[in-house]
């Protein structure tokens, strides 16, 4: 008889559509079971060597620092932060979605003065504000944007902007959690200076780890500091002691080797797949669920021709009730699906197509289940439109 | 042929006697491939339950929050010291090893004013210093102790300090990495304030948690700062929101749900054992282990009488190659144990006897290993001796 109660582990198996985690591979799954190593370990040495080559074709970088960082996407966006803000640095921030209002949160705590750039959420940062902006601040050190607004479904445009950041003097920052393995996204030719991302969306490695990549000239900026940095773990100069083998690698902290594993296991998947074949695939399925969706007359929340192809929000119709069918289609269909964040709740639906769950198989399985249960809710539409328009999206 | 090359994972199986990771159950192993669930999926937070309850248990406290950090032990530290301590504080933090150092570099970053209080690196901090510091010093805000110094094998009474601490008003926390689960500690009992670990020593789950337990005291403190807290991802006050359910979880960062899984089998798994029987397993392996290094002829590193059981530092001899003992223990056995760091780099190895990895039959192959190996460096010792004497302090 065990001092505490507790059950027994017999998590049930899910189909993971919501904003993450996503399914992960077979493979992936196993590769967490592999035997446990020392951090220290010569065969583990190698295992993070392989991880930060995989991890520069994924980001399409040649950057030097690029690892993930031991801890999840948030942490990710605070050392994607804290390395380069000091107190009275001047961040400009995009603001449509949630984690806009997170990067504002978390550059204020590093004692920035943060400038707000608020848009509508489900709309994009237009370029325009971004520059009108740059031109009424004197010294911009730094501007953030959400490539992917896992909140909303919209997919931020970079170029434009990274143009202006150059032009200003400011590091580019990019959150890339919902985007980075499924949208196209170029660290180098699109001079972004700083990107992180999560590993259980696109990449579809289970949640704990948050890749970052910096560029020479963020971490030059990190090097001209005057204060240290507030964070001992998310300290990029440590981190790039610990995992850069030049000079021999320097004690940082104890690597969780599971995931590492994990995490190796499924970029090794996107290698095999190319990332070019990957992003088209996300783009298929993502395009084939929103044309089901709109054929069964439910409205997408997204500014159109910004939408995201691994994240979709569609709008609750009226009358029906959002917590029962996610809990239906949770205990009918064993499918998650999200409810909406901060402003969106209750108002939209987030469904994710993202990694190894970016399936014909889920997109069919998610529009049927949705519509037994929608016309259950008294939500009638035209028997088996949404499937009907998903598979005339996939055969064009 | 994929896009970047990469080798095909096959960890090798090792032993692992070093200062951890330790070794996992097979059920721990396993537990980490079980299905993946959202992080708000109505299982998964069944399973946060569990993992609460099952941790008041090993820190033998009450305190509601307590719960695993999603990141590695390090972190652990950090949050520990990051909430509490506020610009100009002063923390008093015995130095008597790399994790008191640590200790102080993080408390520095947090703005505090550190009094240290050194001791051989091999020998306890002394009540009667830390008594003397609190005279000296008109207000101290946390006083800091390491338990279990990992780079030491130093074991640090508590007893006393702890009645200082609340004598002088300050609070105390206390790095538990080596010890939570493999030597006694009762956070209530004892009067400690705030408390961390790591997942990967005593508690033989793989790296990537670290548990904190904090008592209501800690958290007053906490309410009552006038700064805001520098970390986002380790605010414990959001992140008591996340964790306890009263009045509806709140979402913080997507949790390591494969983490949480080997945790919560790990913390089932001491359960069944019994807390008791499992430190009274660790002593007993740890003093036979020592037994026989001593019987070899080799000199442990720690002061008598503070010894941990889960780490034990003995003393390189010389004329003895540090690396090449540990590579060929490696090589030809297998086994992992630890070189020395900071100032004892070169002069001692770390024999970890950590949670799944605290067996007799450990102890016997390393002590073998051991005495082969040295006797190949010429080092001479009566064969056997230390088998020998290990077994007969299995025996007492």
């Amino acid at each position: 008889m065990p001092a505490v109660p507790y059950q027994e582990l017999k998590p049930p198996q899910r189909v993971l559509l919501g904003p993450g985690p996503s399914n992960v591979h077979p493979r992936v799954q196993q590769a967490m079971a592999a035997p446990l190593l020392g951090h220290l370990d010569p065969y583990f040495l190698t295992v993070m060597d392989d991880i930060m080559s995989l991890l520069r074709y994924l980001f399409q970088t040649s950057n030097q620092l690029t690892f993930p960082i031991s801890a999840t996407g948030s942490a990710g966006m605070e050392a994607g932060l804290c390395n380069f803000l000091e107190p009275g640095d001047v961040a400009l921030i995009g603001v449509n979605g949630y984690f806009g209002e997170r990067l504002v949160t978390v550059a204020q705590r590093c004692g920035a003065e943060v400038i707000r750039l608020d848009a509508e959420w489900g709309h994009i940062v237009e370029a325009e504000a971004i520059e009108d902006a740059f031109k009424k601040q004197r010294k911009v050190k730094l501007l953030a944007l959400v490539h992917a607004e896992t909140s909303t479904g919209v997919l931020q445009p970079l170029i434009e902007a990274s143009r202006l950041a150059r032009q200003h003097g400011a590091l580019l920052l990019v959150d890339a959690v919902t985007s980075l393995g499924g949208h196209e996204l170029a660290i180098d030719d699109w001079g972004i200076d700083i990107c992180y991302s999560g590993s259980q969306k696109c990449i579809s490695c289970p949640p704990g780890l948050s890749p970052i990549t910096v560029n020479q000239k963020a971490m030059d900026t990190l090097k001209k500091r005057t204060s240290p940095i507030a964070s001992f773990y998310l300290d990029l100069s440590l981190l790039a002691k610990y995992w850069i083998a030049e000079g021999g690698r320097v004690y940082h902290h104890t690597a969780p080797a599971c995931l590492f594993y994990a995490f190796h296991e499924a970029l090794a998947l996107i290698a095999e797949e190319g990332l070019k074949a990957r992003i088209q695939r996300h783009a298929r399925y993502g395009a084939a669920l929103q044309a089901g969706l709109e054929a069964m007359g439910l409205t997408l929340h997204a500014q159109p021709g910004h939408r995201l192809n691994t994240l979709t929000t569609v709008r609750i119709p009226d009358g029906v009730d959002d917590a029962r069918i996610r809990q239906r289609l949770l205990s009918d269909y064993s499918i998650e699906i999200g409810g909406g964040l901060g402003t969106l709740k209750g108002k939209v639906w987030r469904i994710g197509l993202m990694g190894y769950s970016s399936s014909e198989q889920n997109v069919l399985l998610v529009l049927s289940a949705l519509e037994k249960l929608l016309a259950e809710e008294g939500y009638r539409t035209k028997t088996g439109a949404g499937v009907g328009a998903a598979v005339r999206s996939l055969r064009s």
